[in-house]
């Protein structure tokens, strides 16, 4: 058996997610399977970093699978890339170690949660930026964010329901920047919880639309109850910017 | 009478055009008319500063309109975003003096034209930027599109066949630049013929990929032959970025 590592790019518009919840069809994981598995003649399996929810998109996600045996990667890559639909590309495959599994072997992860802060309409963006007309109080906001790096049992942004067995997570940055009309927050971490970065970017603009003061986030935390922070943002604004390997150090 | 100018983003994927050929529904000109006669109770005709292509975007078109009575502006533009379609947005819309024209008013225009020069797929900018896996040599380029700037007859580099009063154009620049993956041939000028923007783009990438020496195109220039000169790139890479009027000065 040969392992891989293959990194994937998707704008996630048009999906039910990585997976999808039950017997869907139309996701990431299943059209890249399907591309694989024809390709290459094997019943290719695909294990990614995470499950990116319905609507969000990745600019590197990382998954791992096995075949029989060694394939030249460069050519396979390019064989993808002429099967996948124009809004899936695979952007680096390259031969991996026996244990290596993209989910259990990743030590972090950024995700980037994009709004356009502005009252003119999104032409361009539209499609990976939420849209927020009111004015943002950046400054509040990374004073806020501030208070969320470190390790902390992050309960209040989880947004299942169902017990998971720790919900301590560590986030090694979160920076909240703005160019031009874009405010881009960003959250770099050893795991995230289900719906995290959304439900944190949620309550981060809740501090930046004066709803909530920036220290609030500290009760926040210590609450432990998903009803103390605020609600998760639309799946369309996040996207999956980065798997961090090994020796790779989450960029701070 | 009160004249208007209006300034438009649209993404022209869906559309056949600003105005299209013949009996042509779906084109922008006609979407814009449409939200703006419903909103305003009066048959409203748009002057543009010209007709971008089938599959052409714009970050800022300006049309020139006029209503029997002074509306408020900021009001009427964001009713106009609210029932415009999601890749069609109105960003500014201002009084204009009565003898203002977007067309024969306009004293300059930007187009940019993006390549995406990689191998790779580009899942986030298929829309917007033509592929190109082909390594670029971007000094010769360079150096081709320097002999383009000034005042020349384009003949060579005009789409239609039928008689033009004038074929002469001046340039006030033309740059070709490099960010990462992206190759952005942006050019400023006093006015543009058809299609002269694809052609020239098509010309400078065939210098580019070593198809052409850098000096040629000074004669094709002088051929005034539309055979001298390189087929035109897809629709689908261009953007007019700006018009310009009056006392506006062209960056260049």
């Amino acid at each position: 058996m040969q392992r891989y590592k293959l990194t994937l790019a998707y704008e996630g518009t048009r999906y039910q997610g990585w997976q999808g919840q039950g017997n869907t069809e139309n996701t990431i994981q299943r059209k890249a399977e399907d591309v694989l598995s024809r390709l290459t003649g094997e019943r290719v399996e695909l294990q990614a970093s995470g499950r990116t929810d319905a609507g969000v998109h990745a600019a590197a996600q990382v998954a791992s699978f096995a075949l029989s045996r060694p394939v030249p990667c460069a050519a396979l890559l390019e064989e993808m890339n002429r099967y996948l639909p124009a809004d899936i590309g695979a952007t680096a495959l390259e031969f991996a170690p026996p244990r290596f599994h993209a989910r259990l072997s990743a030590t972090g992860k950024t995700y980037v949660y994009r709004i356009w802060n502005s009252p003119l309409p999104d032409v361009f963006g539209r499609r990976t930026r939420l849209a927020l007309p009111q004015p943002l109080k950046l400054e509040d906001m990374q004073q806020a964010a501030a208070l969320l790096a470190g390790t902390h049992d992050f309960r209040s942004f989880c947004g299942l329901k169902r017990f998971q067995k720790s919900t301590v997570r560590t986030l090694y940055s979160v920076s909240v920047t703005r160019r031009g009309e874009e405010v881009c927050l960003r959250f770099t971490g050893d795991g995230f919880l289900n719906r995290m970065v959304r439900i944190l970017s949620g309550t981060l603009v809740e501090v930046g639309l004066g709803l909530r003061a920036p220290d609030s986030m500290t009760r926040i935390l210590e609450a432990k109850d998903r009803s103390a922070a605020a609600g998760a943002l639309s799946a369309h604004g996040l996207t999956l910017e980065r798997v961090y390997y090994d020796d790779e150090i989450p960029a701070l």
